[in-house]
C-alpha cells in the first residue's frame, strides 16, 4: 500500500533544508492550500545557537533537536523526505535526488552555510568547527580528552599544550565556546583531577576584527571582552591565524608573529555557502558573493526565477542598508515567514512588498550569570542579560517541541554547576587512553 | 607540577572497570585508609539497564551516564585513570597499561561481559547488541532509519523487510527492546509518515528458552508475554537462530525452520566474559566457565590469589545454590560492597564470612504503564509495577548523580508519548538517504 499524497492539482512547494529558514517556511504553509515537501539530509531540526552547549558538555544533542516528522506530524499537507539533493532542473521545475526527480511549482532553498577555512582545507581536521551534532560531539571529545591526557602527562611542556585551548573567531560561537571552556577549567573540573590543576589551563580567543562580537555595539562588546577576561580568557584582537600544524597554531597581530602549542584548536571563524549555491549558480546563472552565498532579490527570489527562493544563511540580502543581513536565526525565521506569506498571496493573484528584516536585537552568552543583550533601545549585561538570554532561547525552543526539560536542565546545571553530558564517545573515544604516559609515577 | 598521590605507605587498591561492580567497590572504599585507583576505558559510568531507552529514542546517553571523575570528585583517596589494561602481573603485583605498570596490593577486576554470538562472530554487524553508548546509538540509527527507508520504498516486499524487526533473546533486554519498538511503531510514530502505515510493522521476539524472562516466576513470565502480545509483539519461544545473512534471519522451532526478511535484527542473547578473564586465566591458572566467566571463591577472590577479586558479571559465583548468580546490577553492587568491606576488615587483621547475595527481586519494563515486578513475597504487574520500576530505577540513578531530570524526562515522555531523542546520527547518519527510491511517485 503506497498512500501517495493526493495533490488534487495543488501547488507544489519543495523546501530544501530543515534549518530555521526551511522550517519556518514549512510551518507557515501548514494551513495553506498547497502541498509541501520538506527535504533534509537529517531527520531532525537542530537548534544550532545552542550547539556550543553540547560541545562543552552541558546539553545532550537531543535536548536541542526536534525530529522533523514530529514537528510536522499534524501538518497533513506536509511530507518530510530524508535525503540529499544533488541537482536542480529549473527548466523542468524539478529537484534531483539520486536518480529520482521531484517536481515543484515553487522551490525554497535553505541549505545554509558550512565552515570556511579560507582555502586552507587541511586545517579542518586540526581545528574542527561547530555546525552539526557530530561536530559538537567531536569537539566535546577533544576538549575532555585533552584534560584526561594532561592528567596522565608528566612532561610539563606537553601538559601545557594539552591544557591550552585556542578558539579561532570572536563572534558569538567563539565567545560562547571560550566562556564555557573557561568555566569548565576554572570551575566545573577543578576538583576532578589528581595530577593536574585545571586552573592552569590557558584559553586563548583569537579575533580577526578589532573587537569581539563586532555585530553588537562597541560598549557591549567591551563588556563582553571584560567579562571573558574576568573568567580567565585571553583575548587577542586584530589577530589572524597564519598556520595550523602539528598542534601548533601560528598567528599574527600587526607585525608580531606568535606560535603556540595547543592540542585543542577550535574553529569559529568564517562561513561559506553550502554546495547548493554552486548548483544554483550553474543552473540559473545567479550570482554568489565572495563567501559563496546567493545574491537574492528584494523578494528573496533569485534573478530571473520568480519561483525560486533562497532563505536563511545561504542568501545574501543587501537591499536594506547595503550590507548583507547577518547569518542568524531571526533573519532565517523572518524570511521563511515572508516567503510562506508571499506564496499564498501569489496564489490569490496578489503580491507583497519587499522583504524587510525587523532587527530584534543581539544576544550572547558568556558564562553563568553573564550575558550580553543589545536590543537597541535596551542594553543589558550580567545576570539580568543572562536571564533574558535564557527566556528568549526557551521561548524559541518550545515553539516546536515543548522542551520545558531544557529549562529544568539549565536550572539544575545552574544550581549544581554540573556538566553531566561530558561523555567522551565515538570512534576514537579512548584513543588517548591507549597512549598512556608515565603512570607508575602517579600511582606510586 | 606533578601532584603524585602521596601514599604514605598506604594499601593500594586497583579496580579495573567502572561498571556497577567497580563503582560500588570504590564508593565503599572512599573513606577507608587506602589509596584507590579506578581504571576504565571510558570516562563515565553507564547505567546499562536503561540503555534500551537510548536505543529506542527516549533518553539521551548522558541521561544514564555519570562522569567517573564527578562521582569521585570529593573522594580524595581515589584517582580515576582513563585507559585500557593489557595485562596483569600477579607475581609483581602490577597491572600493565601499555608500557606502564601500576602496582597494587589488592586488585579488583570488574570488566563485565560482552556479547556472545555463539561462535558466529560474523553476525555481529548483522545483528548488533546493546552494551555501550555507541551500540545504543547504532541501534537507534538502524531502527529509525528502517522507518525512513520504508517511507521511500515502493516495492512492497522490500518495504515489509524494512518494517520487520527481529529481536533475538527474550531476557530483560530483549523484552524491553521489543516492547519499546512496538510502542514506537504502533503509537509514537503512527502520525509521522505519509507513505507507510507504521502499524503494519512486524516485531518478532525469538527466545531460546520455553518462556520469556526465564529468571522470574512462570506466572509473571506469562503476564509479560501476554502484555507484549497485546502491544503487538510476536513471541516465538523454544526458538534458535540458525543463520543470519543478507538481512535474512533463519530460525528453528522444533523441526520447523523459518526464514524471514528483516532489515533490523537486534541481538539480546548470550554473553561472554570480557578479555580480562582470559588474561587472568593465563596469568593465574584460574578456571573460567563455558561463557568465559571467572570461577570465584566464596569470598570473591580467585583460587590461590587472596588479593585478587572478581566482582560483577565477569565472575561466576556458584556457592549459594549451585547455580551462577545472574549478571544483574544488584549482584555486582552487593559484591562491590562486600569486597570493600572485606579489604577494610583485613587491614584490621580480621575477615568476613563468605559472600551472600541478598536477592531483592526482579523487574522488567514492557511498555508504558506495563512492567513486571517479582519480589518473591510480592508480585506486581501493570501500572503499579511500572510505577515501582520507575521508583527503583530513579533511586539507583540518583545515588551517584542527582539525576532528578530523568524523572522529569520520563514524566514528560509519559504525558506526551514523545520520543524526542530519536536522532539518526553518526558516521552513516544518512547513508539511507542516498539510496533514494521512487520519489516522483510520492511527490506527484
Amino acid at each position: 500500500m503506497v498512500a501517495t499524497l493526493d495533490n488534487h492539482g495543488k501547488h507544489q512547494v519543495v523546501i530544501i533544508g530543515g534549518g530555521f529558514g526551511g522550517l519556518y517556511t514549512a510551518k507557515h504553509l501548514a494551513k495553506a492550500n498547497v502541498n509541501v515537501t520538506l527535504i533534509d539530509k537529517r531527520n531532525f531540526h537542530l537548534f544550532q545557537p545552542l550547539l556550543y552547549q553540547v560541545a562543552t558538555g552541558t546539553l545532550s544533542p537531543a535536548d536541542i533537536s526536534s525530529p522533523l516528522r514530529a514537528v510536522f506530524s499534524k501538518s497533513k499537507n506536509t511530507q518530510v523526505l530524508l535525503g540529499e539533493v544533488n541537482d536542480i532542473d529549473p527548466k523542468a521545475q524539478q529537484v534531483i535526488m539520486g536518480d529520482k526527480a521531484i517536481p515543484y511549482d515553487t522551490l525554497i532553498i535553505a541549505t545554509g552555510v558550512n565552515h570556511s577555512y579560507f582555502g586552507k582545507d587541511n586545517w579542518k581536521d586540526l581545528a574542527p568547527g561547530l555546525k552539526t551534532v557530530e561536530d559538537a560531539i567531536e569537539m566535546r571529545r577533544r576538549i575532555f580528552s585533552a584534560f584526561e591526557a594532561a592528567e596522565k602527562e608528566t612532561d610539563p611542556e606537553k601538559r601545557r599544550a594539552l591544557l591550552t585551548f585556542v578558539i579561532v573567531g570572536g563572534g558569538p560561537t567563539g565567545v560562547e565556546l571560550a566562556g564555557a571552556i573557561a568555566e569548565l577549567a576554572y570551575k566545573t573540573l577543578k576538583e576532578d583531577f589528581r595530577n593536574i590543576n585545571t586552573s592552569e589551563a590557558k584559553i586563548l580567543l583569537l579575533q580577526g576584527a578589532d573587537r569581539v562580537l563586532p555585530h553588537i555595539s562597541p560598549d557591549l562588546s567591551e563588556v563582553a571582552a571584560k567579562s571573558l577576561e574576568k573568567l580567565g580568557v585571553i583575548i587577542q584582537t586584530n589577530t589572524r591565524v597564519t598556520n595550523i600544524e602539528n598542534n601548533i597554531v601560528t598567528f599574527k597581530q600587526g607585525d608580531e608573529v606568535t606560535a603556540i602549542a595547543s592540542k585543542t584548536i577550535l574553529w569559529a571563524a568564517g562561513v561559506q555557502g553550502s554546495a547548493m549555491a554552486k548548483v544554483l549558480a550553474e543552473r540559473t546563472g545567479v550570482q554568489c558573493d565572495r563567501s559563496g552565498r546567493v545574491i537574492v532579490e528584494p523578494d528573496l527570489t533569485i534573478k530571473g526565477y520568480q519561483n525560486i527562493f533562497v532563505v536563511g544563511d545561504l542568501g545574501n540580502f543587501s537591499h536594506q542598508d547595503g550590507n548583507p543581513l547577518p547569518g542568524v536565526a531571526p533573519v532565517a525565521k523572518q524570511q521563511g515567514e515572508y516567503v510562506a506569506k508571499l506564496i499564498q498571496k501569489r496564489l490569490q493573484g496578489q503580491t507583497l512588498p519587499a522583504f524587510h528584516y525587523n532587527h530584534v536585537g543581539s544576544l550572547a552568552m558568556i558564562g553563568q550569570n553573564l550575558a550580553i543583550v543589545d536590543l537597541g533601545f535596551l542594553k543589558l549585561t550580567g545576570f539580568l542579560a543572562w536571564v533574558f538570554w535564557l527566556i528568549v532561547h526557551i521561548y524559541f525552543l518550545i515553539e516546536f517541541d515543548t522542551k520545558l526539560l531544557v529549562v529544568f536542565q539549565w536550572a539544575w546545571n545552574y544550581i549544581t554547576r554540573n556538566r553531566r553530558s561530558r561523555l567522551i564517545t565515538g570512534r576514537e573515544a579512548y584513543v588517548e587512553a591507549k597512549t598512556v604516559n608515565n603512570i607508575t609515577q602517579i600511582a606510586n
